[in-house]
């Protein structure tokens, strides 16, 4: 299994999140890329000891909106959304070089990945740009999310994420944020359901009912010092239990 | 010898400079980056197009600074102009690969460019990028500037530039544009000049000595109509005297 | 009857327009604040020129997208948007004081335009921000629209604005860019609708059919050449028609 | 005596700082206007609760530079740098207006606070800008700057500022921030200066000798909780000697 989480989304004086803390929980580092977050530096500090830690290192590419933090749908042309994805791979390469690794996946932040769950003609734009720039790029998204499906048509590699501290719906969709109970806060619920994702094995859904949620990766939050200690205790609960963690998009491309 | 322009100097709704005629004239593009002009779409369409035509492709890169258009000296500390130069190289070197091409030489803007012919700081800022980046990467700029002359101790490979349409001090440095007759207009003083230059031969300098400046490119401007007809002036009484153009970064890194 | 066009969509090294051609024709100006274009220095300029002229001064709100010209939807949350076109309407104001005058009126630019014609919540944001700034504040806008009904249930002066050169459907509302036949482009058609219009009589819908279309101020545009001179035209033929040209929103607020 | 501090210092997703715990310690807040730091939501909140609280409001004003937080000097013309601070004034000001207030004094923040100790040509530009919005807006500066000399020249209101936590030179000026020693970290020992500043007694500087600091407001910092808690402590001994805390900008202009 893997773990992966946002870095790199202070910007300039505003610092966010504990870079730090996280590379030594998760195995992918979705790295933001300047255009939600993410200033030169901050990125590269977060390539660099995402490296050093054997961390794979993702494209965590978002609409152009510092204001916003990349969290307001914008409804950019398929054209223009595909060079502003491209863009965004191009710089976090670069620090890749840099430091002596690749980037491994791309994930849509915020806005753009809730958008292309549904929104056809974004979703292809995305395909577009990781198809472009190279083939063999993998992608993580929402199964069955117009984002992961073209992606797969297109002949990309592609990879299923879960949510550990998201309430699901009993058709396996995510409860919206805006409803009551959609994000879970207790430690040892959201590890009891890492686990049984790490084993293949049912989860409950909002409505008590258990569905079953493919995952070859598991998203976790680093965004206050409470969502570091949860992210930690999942992962030394799936140590525990005997289940490997390691970067789903390990190999070079 | 090389001819240069700068390209892809538009942003969103805002057009500047005809990319298209300038494709027809130079050898070597210095694309504009996204941090002093260059949305993702108007850099890869540049890009994508000097790579059909064989122009070579390299990185104007600048201070972030929009409003600007990067003709304002910012006094960036050394690490952060490392990494937003870093990352403007990375983002064009993306559409490059895309177009099939890489980025084959850097040459900063505006400000910048005019800071580091004495700002050894920011100066160093540059070189450590582009050595970082790849030390087999050539880099463009002023004969004499801390700029080309670190980047020469640093081990990479140097280009020296002349400026088609400004005088030159008897010293051989570019007569300042707040200085009476910094800008040449006249099309056939240009491209005497740059047949000179062509030759090795001497060519005047404001005060009507005669001085040497050593060049491997020749830099042109085309951000008016009356700047791409003198472009092409040049370039046409350059091939008539049998000097062939080509670009001066031209084979792969 | 008032005409009406954009100014101040330049931006730094970026040029837009020609507010000065425009200034002789137009009654009122559609002042850019900053967020879709306008920087301070040509938005100081537009104000000025306009308060010399006598030709009133209105806020031109958008979304804070450069990079887009404002022509995106952008999902933002109504609070946002509301303190957003605050801050608009007051960084302009500041400019209208240096000038000796005042802002007059309120009208959203491009795609929040059009977007609060029917999307009821950034419609009221915006209301909200014009009745928190100032109820005797004027608004502009298309008849039927969420803006203008809202606007005026909340009891801020409302006006109402038809287009010189935009095709109206049989249901007197705009026919879309995407559609064949959106814009006009003849200009004795262009200046006979708009003679149309100051006497209260009927248009034609592009198929044919003849509407009416209430109208205290009359859109031109002014992005190209040809455009002024359409402008400049429909000026000319109101003016021998005996209709006095004169600002909807020319008292003090 | 005055106690002032910056407020509005965060962008969007990104906080920084404790507006609430520092509106109950200040009796003026620099509130940020944008273009160093604050979205249009914190400002106007930070705006409205200093209303409330009868804190006097000022405009911060910085260069243009999210990614540097002003932090960085820029080479930005007279003119320009003029309209940019207008800009600004008159943006803040829609807020006061919607909040019952109004702009009582203008206080440069970070890198232009500094450059205009000494460079001529943006200090004026700066007070050109206040000149022409309204030459009754008081101004806040550093006792024997270029920018409270001229200000003073120009007939504006000047008020003169003393820091709390800075070690100053034996001639008055600050320590540079580069310097050891350059801020002060002990609560007594910057009460107990703050304490001589409002009695008017000379204080230590860096080298143990005792120099005379008039001031009118005394700066505080509140950019970490420690910060928070010694202007907290300032407050408190001022207070407790029978101090009058009150805006050295109370009245209308």
């Amino acid at each position: 299994m893997d773990l992966n989480a946002d870095l790199a989304e202070g910007f300039g004086r505003w610092e966010l999140g504990d870079d730090e803390a996280l590379l030594g929980v998760v195995t992918s580092a979705n790295v933001a890329c300047g255009f939600h977050a993410g200033d030169a530096t901050v990125i590269r500090s977060a390539v660099e000891r995402a490296a050093e830690r054997g961390v794979a290192v993702g494209a965590q590419v978002a609409y152009r909106d510092l204001a916003g933090f990349g969290r307001r749908f914008i409804d950019v042309p398929r054209r223009e959304l595909t060079d502003d994805v491209l863009y965004q791979i191009g710089a976090l390469e670069g620090f890749a070089r840099v430091a002596g690794t690749e980037v491994r996946y791309v994930k849509p932040h915020g806005a753009l990945y809730n958008a292309i769950v549904h929104h056809a003609e974004q979703a292809a734009a995305v395909v577009d740009a990781v198809r472009a720039y190279d083939p063999g790029l993998a992608v993580l998204g929402l199964p069955g999310s117009q984002w992961l499906e073209q992606a797969e048509r297109a002949g990309l590699p592609t990879h299923r994420e879960a949510f550990a501290d998201r309430a699901y719906t009993p058709e396996a969709t995510l409860v919206s944020r805006r409803e009551p109970g959609a994000v879970l806060h207790d430690p040892d619920e959201i590890a009891q359901r890492c686990l049984a994702l790490a084993a293949g094995e049912p989860i409950r859904a909002v409505d008590g009912s258990e569905i079953r949620v493919l995952a070859d990766s598991i998203c976790v939050h680093g965004d206050s010092p409470g969502a570091v200690d949860i992210a930690r205790t999942v992962r030394d609960r799936l140590a525990d239990a005997g289940v490997e963690l390691r970067p789903f998009a390990a190999g070079g491309r």
